[in-house]
């Protein structure tokens, strides 16, 4: 058991190491060895866990959604929605490696046939913010014409270029404004006006929204281990 | 005159070879000797027209904005902000090499100092958008509350998404589509409802706008000659 956790921690390692690398350098850029310099495990434990370099990227990649804590339940499902963009923006800004890393892999378009499949986490974040527009929509709070899979590709979409552009001209600096912005407007489409004046939008939400779903996290963990 | 002449056509078979280069391989990929194969011109004259891949980068960046037709007059100046967006969808899906090549220079993240400036034609797209919708606030298209510095930023960062998301997934296929989706969305939230009413998303606008685009500058063109 103590072993078998050893071998998680040291994937874990790994697993976070290239996720950093990949946003310092990029995909084409970024080496194993460059990996092991940063993590400090042998060459044999890497190998152990990962053939490749394209294996670890993939990992990095199908690792975004599950990057971000989940928040705590709201009453609205679209406010559960606005906190899961605010929480993505505050780990963009403060650096979490393993949220910019995997951002990067996903955004840049690489070499043809570099063998990384780019779609993994895109689809990842339509579909889960398909589910979750799913409940909003049984709810009663969107707006009866509302299209939830054209939504959830907008809301992915549309946050992946705001990101972009935050990156670019600030940063990341302005990210959470500029998504706080995006989901006003995005909101102010779909969502029934009762339900869109009971929304918080506040850029100073995304703290609180981190720090309550760290703690929840925790908390979590706690009783799991009882 | 001739020799002129001559000297800007040899200048933009360069930069159009660069574009598609770019757009193929990406910029730290990309070589000086790999654009002289594309454009068949002598080392000499890229030297002569450009000192270096980032010169040669830089202009393909500056000329994003430029390298779309200007979109004939309409009569709401949202109209003519939506058939700019759908114009710019159709080149990516038709794969302009202008657009494309610059697209990938201005998301791609690079290697740090690599010395590319990328907000270049992203504050080109915010300063160009501010100026549509300044002309929308004054002829009363908008709702009284839209700021229109961060509606501006808004549209250039939700279509840069929408642009990273619709290559991923479909290769640009459904690049019109996606954009559409957006603008409606967008214009939902800023435009009064009778000039909202009059707005015409349709998917297959973008075509149009672009054959009236083109025979627009022909026609510019000729008066020019004569």
């Amino acid at each position: 058991m103590a072993q078998q956790d050893r071998a998680i921690r040291t994937r874990n390692k790994i697993v976070l190491a290239a996720a950093e690398l990949f946003d310092e350098v990029g995909y084409e850029a970024a080496t194993i060895s460059g990996v092991l310099k940063k993590c400090g495990v042998t060459k044999g434990a890497l190998y152990f866990h990962f053939a490749s370099k394209e294996e670890l990227a993939q990992e990095v990649l199908a690792g975004q959604v599950a990057a971000l804590p989940p928040v705590p339940p709201q009453e609205l499902f679209l406010q559960q929605s606005l906190d899961e963009a605010l929480l993505f923006a505050h780990l963009l800004r403060v650096g979490d490696p393993m949220v910019r890393g995997s951002v990067r892999l996903t955004v840049e378009q690489g070499i043809p046939h570099d063998g990384l499949d780019r779609g993994v986490p895109m689809q990842a974040w339509i579909d889960h913010n398909l589910e979750v527009l799913t409940r909003a929509k049984a709810a009663g709070e969107l707006l009866a014409h509302v299209d939830i899979v054209s939504t959830a590709t907008l809301f992915t979409g549309s946050f992946t270029g705001m990101q972009v552009l935050s990156r670019i001209l600030t940063g990341h600096a302005d990210m959470v404004e500029r998504v706080s912005d995006l989901m006003r407007s995005l909101m102010s489409a779909i969502a029934v006006p009762g339900v869109l004046v009971r929304l918080d939008f506040a850029p100073d939400r995304a703290e609180r929204v981190y720090e309550a779903a760290l703690r929840q996290r925790e908390e979590l963990a706690a009783t799991a281990t009882v």
